[in-house]
């Protein structure tokens, strides 16, 4: 899945982050990078919502697993369970949320489990960024039920 | 503080907050009620987007705390440090968030450090509700600056 054809699915499937103006930088393997400006989502300090920080990173987050699985042909239904936001610094432009894996098997180790039983769990870091500035940290545990398995409760 | 001033306040100055649909639904001193329809909020599950859900939770806290510092003639500059955010169930519609504070000391002893010293911490709990059912919890810490105090670092 390109980085326009995961712009598309997202604008199309989720209203909000057209409003947030979400825009797609990349999509590697193991590395997925969103970005958003500062006008929609400005807060009464002049500087990026938090909800708008979080927001962009749950996506961020949950692309590079959808991304991942759909280009290892596993269908699977992909929900938040849970996440920390840390804001560290006041964000003022356009700012990004790059997600990546918490380890070289964090992957390999999701993939098995969920081919194996229908569902895995993984967590996924998020580092937001102003410019070069690290302006905060997410980390979201996401579940994964495989298309073919019983809805989950 | 009313409602509706404070609906107006969040419109104008959060402009997710037009796109998101929240409304204020009541506003009283040990607790803040938002609310968002599911239009807006949706994603491609039908559910709302957790990012919609933890801003929502998110301008509940920040809400109560602003409300109360304005009825107290306690003008400080507020701003999110961290939260956590659990989401238990899925909202397939009108959602809302209720912040409170976590014990009756909680908001005493925030003012008076925040009067002492000119800065103060203080944890909010907001419950994510769907009708009559609990669909999430979320904590956010809040720093808040006087401010007649010095320009935060």
């Amino acid at each position: 899945m390109s980085a326009l054809e995961l712009q598309r699915y997202l604008h199309e499937h989720l209203p909000l982050t057209r409003a947030m103006g979400v825009t797609v930088v990349s999509v590697h393997e193991d590395e997925v990078r969103l970005q958003a400006p500062l006008a929609p989502n400005i807060n009464h300090h002049a500087t990026v919502f938090g909800g708008s920080a979080s927001a962009l990173a749950i996506l961020a987050g949950w692309s590079l697993l959808h991304t991942r699985l759909a280009s290892g042909g596993l269908p699977a239904r992909l929900v938040i369970q849970r996440n920390t936001m840390e804001y560290e610094r006041p964000i003022a432009g356009t700012f990004s949320a790059r997600a990546t894996f918490e380890s070289p098997a964090a992957w390999p180790e999701f993939e098995t489990l969920l081919r194996r039983r229908g569902r895995a769990r993984i967590t996924v870091p998020v580092v937001l960024e102003y410019g070069s500035i690290v302006a905060g940290r997410f980390s979201g545990q996401f579940v994964a039920l495989a298309a073919d398995a019983a809805a989950p409760g």
